[in-house]
């Protein structure tokens, strides 16, 4: 029985499950649990008292896996749905006893074969034993290479670290003479032997004492299934029922918007005294299955996660409407080289907040460039420069119209098929004594008279990257010696993140190019490892003599040592722009305009990822190239290890001329 | 003029190099420094006072590079063969001015690119100046995709550096600080920034005082192309003339080694009176051309490195005959899946050395087996398992006839074509009453008897990676329970190495499977990083009850403190074996058989070369792994920072059962 309905959540956060302890009646532990309201069991499959060693001296060669329960006992679909298996805790991969070692791969190889001949959807593996886990995860890996479609979650326990908390410099030490307090590093040793298998997920325990906030944020940009919350997690409310420290809440949270699953595990520990119960002391460790008329032993935690989850505010509906492009990577657009169709025009006129802004900063230029005397008797010349179907034109009439100015416009397209629609537009509108259509490049329009104001919208997501600075050039040929450019300038701004899954839908490509390209994408899944950076700045107009749209800059970012180490997969990139004056539009997470919705954020991958010691200062340098036909970046990392410099001579991605 | 000759050498190292000043006259230059004895010149090719931002104010569009010589003035074959392109020094492609910057882009570009058309072998780049070198690599490696057959040789000054000398724990913070005090560092980040581009190569400046033997040790395993000695480093003998300190010597032999060429820079620093010389101040900063009779100013240190190369013993001919194989990538044999040729027998037949061990290892065995006064009377069973074209079948007879013992042989061998070479080989030598014919695999074979001594040389490279251990399990059938197997045991052996050429050898396959391959290997431009480890012993006959031939062991390995940071490129493979009691058979270099030559060490790469900072841990993990119808190896790097395991369920590379 899911939590509850949430506008717009479709993701499996909605399913809360158990851990159960092994039991030869699987129906049994299904039906009881199921009907106490959750919706899936993680379940032992094989008795954990079996030893693959003891067998083969026991045994006549008929030896019988001693499984929970044949396949022919649940359905297909009940196995699937609502089993997670749970591999025998007892293995070992890595321990110095070779016996166990030994026992501890056939077994595990074994219950995989087993889950995976279930059709399970998932595997849950014990933790690594020790920060040295080659072992189990070569053989993890091994298992990966051959599986189904099963994805195995390894179990990390969120420890709260020492480390973590403990900036002192014998936190390094301690790292470097190889104990290793960060649960993180496990998992993130044990999925860089395994290549950040697709399949491998991580399933984090939740205990009562939490690592720092940036620790835990990492979390978000790996491929986290289930977060396990343990019954001793919970604190005690007045009436004596559990509940979450405000922390854990917010973590929980956290989970639910990413998409994971929550867990219950443990007994009951809470005194909570009801009808048809018996009073069960907090000492008990019994969960198991009993013929109990009446609630779950555990009953009260699910019902504590599903307040939890009832309780969130429903998804905007522009967030319901983004849900569908959720670190899904696209290729940027190509605007200039390429002509916009209709639905793309359609698509970014509803930004009436991008509009607003515009009409507002048209505004402002009117009232500077044209005293309240004049209004009358002077008409400013106002240019769109790429009016598309006509948005631009609208908002400087409404500005013209709301400051009392007069205009005259000149729209320039240089789409034919645009210039179609802006003329059905002006004619609707009977807009034909103020605007004259040109259907040209503005590159090379030979204007008959010089603007006042420019007006555009070239900006891509990462403010440059569709070439406004190189289109912006063309056009101010026609602008007047003090004539206004709207927008004035631009900034684009990067910053490291983690983001598992672009990476992987990176990699799926298997070339080169695909890791030397940047992608439009609104990021979900990704930990933002330190606030953005400026990168390139533009502005408009630009009369000086040493004038390039070519740059170069070097940054350096510092994670807060209370994250401690990370993983950088690649570079989110934003930008913004100031209009006019005070009127600034953007995307940069800190300073974005509120409920726009016409540019998603960039992303640069790195073709390796990067891991960064906690403390450890990262270099990145990017560099804007500029050729005849074609304009490029180059990025690399310097520090704290040198990557390939990526996309060298725009060889993998290059925006036309 | 070479420095000399030398038996076997072909290589580049016998020519001797000259740096020059710029000089307009270029075809003086070259007769200059060519009658003077030295075989090429490393010359700018532009006017260092050149800046193209000046230029471009003073020119009206036909500005002319002002180069040394137009191609016309040498011929294009003099211009290839004696001249290597100097960079200008004063480029600065990372400083702070972006003038200055933006001039060193485009003098870098312009000066290549004239080197390009004139056909140079090689250009010298400037040596980075900051450790933070990202424009420069990033501009060196926008050319070095557009280049032609050119490389690009990164000057890298060797000098003395506090931190190798100084193992204190400063030195670790200060390179995180910033400082970078190893020169091999700013090599190591500006090749990582080029992907290891195989025209990038580096030319080493030698200075009066060197850096410490270990450090110097890793730019073996470097592409390192010159070496450029300055006159101020040379010593003075007795009788006023230069020579070199002992270090340097040695060092500039392991260059002659590993054809590396040497150059000559600076002034006459030593007062050489000669007939037709002024006599010329120490301080004279002069090695211009003039017009002046007789000898160079260099000759002195010409003649100098000129004696060392003399003096350096001839190549062996064991290292003459294998010098075409130095780093040449082979796969290793299937001896078991295919049978080896004709041409294969023939080679390893002529290994006396290895032979003449085995025959010694019988007799030892033959005397433990059957005391003196049962000589005459017993009959020892021997049998010769793999017995290709019968070299093991006349050590044995010759141990006989040496120890005075009675032996009867079987001659077992899975190769029909060998067989028939076999047969032969006892007629002809007569030994039809003492040897039987068993044309078989060892495997299956129905043995009449039971052996006294089973013998064996089925060992590859790596020991056990042509399968020894499952063709003796086979044999072992058949020995008696008292029996000896000769060899008797094995070990793997492996060590860490810099191997930049293996690398882009591997690299240039362009896929996966050869990055998870191990290959045979005469290794020579390799860097010997620590010490090799023993991995995986066998032993034999085996009579254990949890007999199994996998094998998995973890390896820490420290690199020398005074080597510094180190790149690992992949691991150098080794086997030794005992053939019986203390006759052993190897190629681990601590202990090699001396003028054996029937195996070339083994090569595991890396996908992607390690970097491994100053003192800290490499721990690897390796994997024998069998399933029924084949053998493989995995590994991986678990620390400084873990690698993906490599050939998971042998993907890319397996021995055939």
């Amino acid at each position: 029985m899911p939590l509850g309905q949430r506008v717009g959540d479709k993701s499996d956060s909605r399913y809360c499950g158990v851990e159960t302890e092994f039991d030869y009646d699987m129906p049994q532990v299904l039906t009881f649990n199921l009907s106490g309201g959750f919706d899936f069991v993680m379940a032992p499959l094989i008795d954990p008292s079996y030893r693959p060693s003891s067998v083969k001296k026991e045994a006549d060669g008929s030896s019988v896996l001693p499984a929970a329960a044949s396949d022919l006992i649940l359905s297909p679909s009940q196995w699937s749905s609502h089993v997670v298996g749970k591999i025998s805790s007892w293995i070992d991969l890595d321990s110095e006893d070779e016996e166990l070692r030994l026992d501890s791969e056939i077994t595990l190889k074994q219950e995989i074969a087993w889950a995976s001949h279930l059709s399970l959807q998932a595997c849950l593996l014990p933790p690594p034993r020790t920060a040295s886990c080659g072992n189990y995860a070569r053989c993890v890996n091994q298992i990966l290479q051959g599986v189904n479609n099963m994805q195995l979650w390894l179990r990390v326990p969120l420890e709260k670290s020492e480390l973590m908390d403990d900036d002192s410099v014998n936190a390094k030490n301690d790292l470097q003479s190889g104990r290793m307090f960060d649960a993180w590093e496990l998992w993130n040793s044990f999925r860089l032997l395994c290549e950040h298998h697709t399949q491998l997920c991580a399933a984090v325990d939740i205990l009562s004492t939490l690592p720092s906030v940036n620790s835990l944020a990492r979390w978000f940009g790996e491929p986290v299934r289930a977060a396990i919350v343990h019954t001793n997690s919970f604190l005690t409310n007045a009436k004596g029922y559990p509940c979450l420290s405000k922390r854990h809440q917010k973590l929980i949270m956290g989970f639910f918007n990413h998409s994971v699953q929550i867990v219950i595990s443990g007994s009951l520990v809470h005194n909570v005294s009801q009808e048809g119960y018996e009073d069960l002391s907090s000492n008990s460790n019994d969960n198991h299955i009993e013929d109990m008329p009446g609630q779950h032993l555990l009953r009260p935690y699910l019902d504590y996660v599903a307040y939890l989850y009832q309780r969130m505010d429903p998804l905007p509906e522009q967030e319901r409407f983004e849900l569908g492009y959720r670190d899904f990577l696209q290729s940027p657009l190509q605007p200039l080289m390429d002509n916009l169709e209709a639905q793309t025009y359609e698509t970014f006129e509803k930004d009436t907040v991008k509009y607003n802004q515009y009409q507002r900063a048209i505004c402002k230029a009117l009232l500077d460039r044209v005293p309240d005397e004049e209004a009358l008797t002077t008409r400013t010349v106002l240019m769109v420069v790429g009016a598309g179907r006509g948005p631009l034109v609208r908002a400087s009439l409404q500005a013209a119209e709301e400051t009392g100015r007069k205009l005259k416009v000149y729209a320039v397209e240089k789409n034919p098929n645009a210039v179609v629609t802006l003329h059905s537009l002006i004619k609707l509108e009977g807009w034909e004594a103020i605007v004259s259509i040109v259907s040209s490049d503005m590159r090379c329009w030979d204007a008959p008279e010089r603007a006042d104001i420019v007006v555009s919208e070239l900006l891509g997501s990462f403010g440059d990257n569709e070439l406004s600075p190189e289109c912006l050039d063309g056009a101010q040929r026609f602008l007047k010696p003090d004539g206004i450019s709207i927008p004035s300038s631009y900034t684009s701004f990067i910053e490291p993140v983690t983001a598992a899954k672009l990476y992987n839908d990176v990699k799926s490509h298997r070339d080169l190019a695909h890791f030397e390209t940047a992608y439009v994408v609104k990021l979900h899944r990704i930990a933002r490892l330190a606030p953005s950076q400026p990168l390139f700045s533009f502005k408009h107009p630009e009369y000086s003599a040493k004038k390039s749209n070519q740059r170069y800059k070097k940054l350096h970012f510092e994670i807060p040592l209370d994250t401690g180490s990370a993983m950088v997969h690649g570079f989110a990139g934003y930008f913004d722009a100031t209009l006019y004056r005070d009127v600034h539009l953007g995307i940069e997470p800190s300073m974005a305009t509120p409920n726009m919705f016409s540019w998603f954020p960039i992303f640069f991958p790195l073709r390796t990822p990067l891991y960064v010691p906690r403390g450890s200062p990262i270099e990145v340098h990017f560099w804007r190239c500029c050729a005849s036909a074609k304009v490029w970046y180059e990025w690399c990392v310097t520090s704290p290890s040198p990557s390939p410099v990526h996309n060298s001579n725009g060889r993998s991605y290059w925006v036309g001329l």
